[in-house]
């Protein structure tokens, strides 16, 4: 049986998808960025990773999977809709309407307790939603929100 | 009276704004891409413009919503919050989701008859949703429609 309800990810392949999107988090924090990173798994193999790039790119819109859609570039509405995105953080509503412009039918999310983003809409309109409560993606966020809250607040559009 | 029901805009600042998005939608076009443009005014001065990317850029993120944004740079909330996103066409799922992430609260259409995206959505959220219906933005997308189908149909994550 999975350790995740409604989902038919084994409990490996779920930490297996999310070491890459941690890994990508660790990338970011590395460059001095925002430290969330993301994967897209198309028939069980990685397709793209990215991460959050606002500070190394000034970028509002290069959230970690949205860069990660970057990363993949142009892609068939087909790979899309067989596609997996791992996310270490629960997705704002930005990268919430890009998971569901592609129709992408499942979504891997590290963590939910420090940022609580799209993960109702997602459901209701259909996609399978594995929440990890995985504790590496909680303290990087943890850490960073306590260092730089300020970058945070820009990040998710909250004033200080 | 304006001319458009729960909006303090007069319809000569809508097509102000409008036709700064129109004219960014005829930019892509002349470049070869999809015409979509967008403008993000604050307090009734242009702080960017954008449009649609994904051919010039090969970017699955770029439509003309978060074109504008990534031009505008890395701005604080509150610039956000006294924002109005002008779109040539109605925004879609990932541009909806960018325009709350920002708690832009007013979003200007072009039009919604050749694509209708989620503006139900943002008006749940309490966004202020103008549609002026223009006949030059129909008409822009119609042609593209027609001549570019597949294009069209992989901008919006569609099977062709």
């Amino acid at each position: 049986m999975s350790e995740y309800p409604g989902s038919e990810l084994s409990p490996g392949t779920v930490a297996e998808y999310l070491a890459l999107a941690v890994a990508e988090a660790r990338a970011g924090l590395a460059e001095g960025g925002i430290p969330i990173g993301a994967a897209l798994i198309v028939d069980g193999k990685v397709l793209a990773t990215g991460h959050n790039k606002r500070i190394q790119l000034g970028s509002p819109t290069r959230h970690g999977e949205t860069d990660c859609l970057e990363n993949a570039g142009r892609q068939p509405a087909t790979v899309y809709q067989r596609s997996t995105m791992v996310t270490t953080l629960s997705p704002c509503d930005m990268c919430t309407g890009a998971i569901l412009l592609y129709k992408i039918p499942r979504v891997i999310i590290g963590e939910n307790q420090t940022f609580f983003g799209g993960e109702d809409y997602l459901r209701s309109r259909g996609v399978e939603v594995v929440v990890v409560d995985d504790e590496e993606c909680i303290q990087l966020m943890r850490d960073f929100m306590e260092a730089s809250p300020s970058l945070w607040n820009e990040d998710i559009g909250e004033e200080d």
